[in-house]
């Protein structure tokens, strides 16, 4: 059983209204030296059998993310 | 200047209704093999100067997740 592991983050010139107010909120609760906070989506996919890394990236970029606003990266913990 | 990654996913015995249509979305595209899905969400905090591992904790545990349903790693990056 592989455990695959899709990050899936902005593209950093796109504008994170999530990650903004997380940052608000650090400065306010008093957590020193914040200078950025970005948010984004982590999929933890568990397959049995091989795991097919050209696919994998075909489904991450197709269905886990959108390629015109995200970046994502793939890693595989066997 | 450090990067802190925080992990956050429901904890395995809360259902995920996100994870769970990304499986079926899986199974209908013909990825083989997938056994389970389970999203969550990635916080990249960058930091100025010294890392207080034990604020961040405290700031994971209390800010970014929600400790009744949902569990969290911290990773530092220097």
């Amino acid at each position: 059983m592989a455990r695959v592991v899709v990050d899936v983050m902005l593209k950093p010139e796109i504008l994170d209204p999530q990650g903004k107010a997380v940052h608000g909120a650090l400065d306010r609760i008093g957590l020193p030296g914040v200078v950025d906070v970005r948010q984004g989506k982590r999929f933890e996919i568990e397959i049995e059998g091989e795991v097919d890394d050209a696919r994998i990236a075909e489904v991450a970029e197709s269905l886990l993310s959108n390629p015109v606003i995200e970046d994502y990266t793939v890693r595989v913990d066997d």
